[in-house]
């Protein structure tokens, strides 16, 4: 299945006025032939990041919690370098809400994701399941010691679970639950297959703050330097971790997420990483739910600015302002995904790498 | 870091009985030169076998379970497919119990994995993650209505959390915790970075029968045959997912596990298909702990009886037998792991691709 070429939507548009074309599926066989040629790996493997040890007491009883040591807050990285890998600055991509890794991989529809794409360009790639989902494990011991009876129920974790409903909402694949919006980007007829990788969240069960900004910041340390790519509820990760290390934050990519406000001291800090935001479409087209897409979008807005006037390089790509439309906030899956990947690689070449040689 | 060459050590073990030198660790650069290679991938990838909708209803009150549907019992499954992958079986391995698909991966120390040992032997490899753990999510629905009050703690699933000391016992580093047996393989100055394997196992949230087997048979089917592999608590998985569908079970690997007793028609059935059980060293100098190793093997050495018994090709790999020495249960990690592999591969060379050419 091939996507449409971004730069031809936006000529056509420019030129015709059409923009209904953007929702044309137009065929670039030329550009994607590259993508069935094998694939050539320097390495590839998996770590771990972080982690700490934590002594369980012994309780009596059917149900209660046994004693010993146990890891948590652990981050588990899998990550593969291509040929000459290290003539770009490594990428980390940490995946969003109630999802795992698997975001970054196939799409629901069997189309490539962005962490092989991205090695396909000779990025050095690391996908890391957030402490406390996934691979990564979580601390499981309140559960057992609930269960035992040694903690009462109300301090259980709020376990996060998105329904089939919640995801329509959230990640703004129609105006209603089964209703796709006519230009919609996203592979609705793959949603059952989506759906498998939505995975109960138990950041609840973490510390504050959470371990996986500081493992971010480590590992952009241990590969000797990365952008730090987040979505959604981990896309001011990025951001974060720059705030508790930025030795090794080289840039940040940041994608559909609330912009918290920040000190000045703080956006001194980050007004020295060059930044970019993405935001899809339809972001005011979804009632209800508990995103607020065109909020987080204004705040987004209002954060890049800020870094700005700071003196930082900030960019706000809002795609719908590109001329690329019908946008899901799962846009690393939409049809056009590797359109998409081409915008934040190509940023990377120009305000990453070629403004690293500069200074 | 090299390991020894088993068939080095079995010949010298057999000609001057210096069982000794199993310990040591010869170089055999020749051998291993070609895993500083680039790998060649023909394609890669990941999707989801299996899963189940669930509703949910919707209650009132905070910490109450939201309503709408989920997805629960999906299994996710990581996949790299070599140049040529067609020229064999491709082989599924399923992890055991507190581990992810991270069990085949890189080692504690950073060697070579299974994972990607067996590709670069030309075998497509698919890495499950058990349903309702890692990347396959689970259902946590009972967590949000015990946390409301809807149901009482004592219906809770029990979580298996593995201790770093029950690991020790478990998985047969030593006799006793932090001290590793003269001759221990697995390599137990990176103990920490193991230790960050662990995590829950929520199996116990799972209907019956488990998912997972299903899954297993459906995603032999789907890559149109394949030689399963389980170890520990997965480890008979792939004869119970040839009892539900033998059609795609080409052959079975079982590491380290119970063997529970067949019926004359179940035996029927899986004596048709090639069958190898490894088990490793110091099964009986382990005491205490929830696992009995040399009660597990003896049973499994009836089971291989039984299966012969029947007409069936079933080989018993007790690798201390072959003069391989100091084997944990964790051997796919151990220092000597890609002999073991090794063993592995020629047995399916001979006892599942040559023997069906025969047929």
């Amino acid at each position: 299945m091939k996507s449409m070429n971004w730069k031809t939507v936006l000529l056509l548009s420019v030129s015709f006025g059409i923009c209904a074309l953007a929702q044309t599926k137009s065929e670039t066989p030329k550009k994607r032939d590259d993508l069935n040629k094998p694939l050539v790996i320097a390495s590839q493997g998996s770590f771990f990041v972080g982690g700490d040890s934590k002594s369980l007491t012994a309780a009596p009883g059917p149900g209660g919690p046994g004693g010993g040591d146990i890891t948590i807050n652990q981050m588990y990285v899998q990550y593969q370098i291509p040929q000459d890998g290290d003539r770009h600055v490594p990428v980390v991509m940490v995946h969003g809400c109630c999802l795992s890794s698997k975001t970054w991989e196939t799409t629901p529809d069997g189309r490539m994701g962005w962490s092989e794409y991205f090695v396909r360009k000779g990025r050095s790639v690391y996908l890391a399941d957030q402490s406390s989902r996934a691979r990564s494990g979580f601390d499981a011991s309140i559960l057992n010691s609930v269960r035992g009876g040694a903690v009462p129920p109300n301090q259980l974790p709020n376990v996060l679970m998105a329904s089939h409903q919640t995801a329509w909402s959230v990640f703004r694949f129609g105006a209603s639950f089964g209703k796709p919006f006519a230009d919609e980007q996203f592979p609705i007829e793959a949603m059952e297959e989506f759906y498998k990788q939505m995975i109960p969240d138990l950041n609840s069960t973490l510390p504050n703050p959470n371990p996986t900004l500081k493992n971010m910041a480590a590992l952009a340390v241990k590969v000797k330097g990365a952008v730090l790519m987040g979505h959604s509820e981990s896309g001011f990760f990025p951001e974060q971790a720059a705030l508790i290390d930025p030795s090794g934050v080289k840039g940040i990519i940041s994608i559909e997420m609330p912009c918290p406000t920040m000190t000045a001291a703080q956006m001194s800090t980050l007004a020295k990483i060059p930044t970019v935001i993405m935001f899809g479409d339809h972001l005011s087209d979804v009632q209800g739910g508990p995103a607020n897409w065109s909020a987080n979008f204004d705040g987004c807005g209002r954060f890049v600015d800020q870094l700005k006037a700071a003196g930082g390089d900030a960019v706000m790509m809002h795609l719908p302002k590109l001329g690329i439309k019908g946008n899901s906030h799962m846009l690393m899956q939409d049809r056009n995904n590797l359109d998409l990947a081409d915008l934040l690689i190509k940023w990377i070449d120009e305000h990453v790498e070629k403004a690293s040689k500069k200074r």
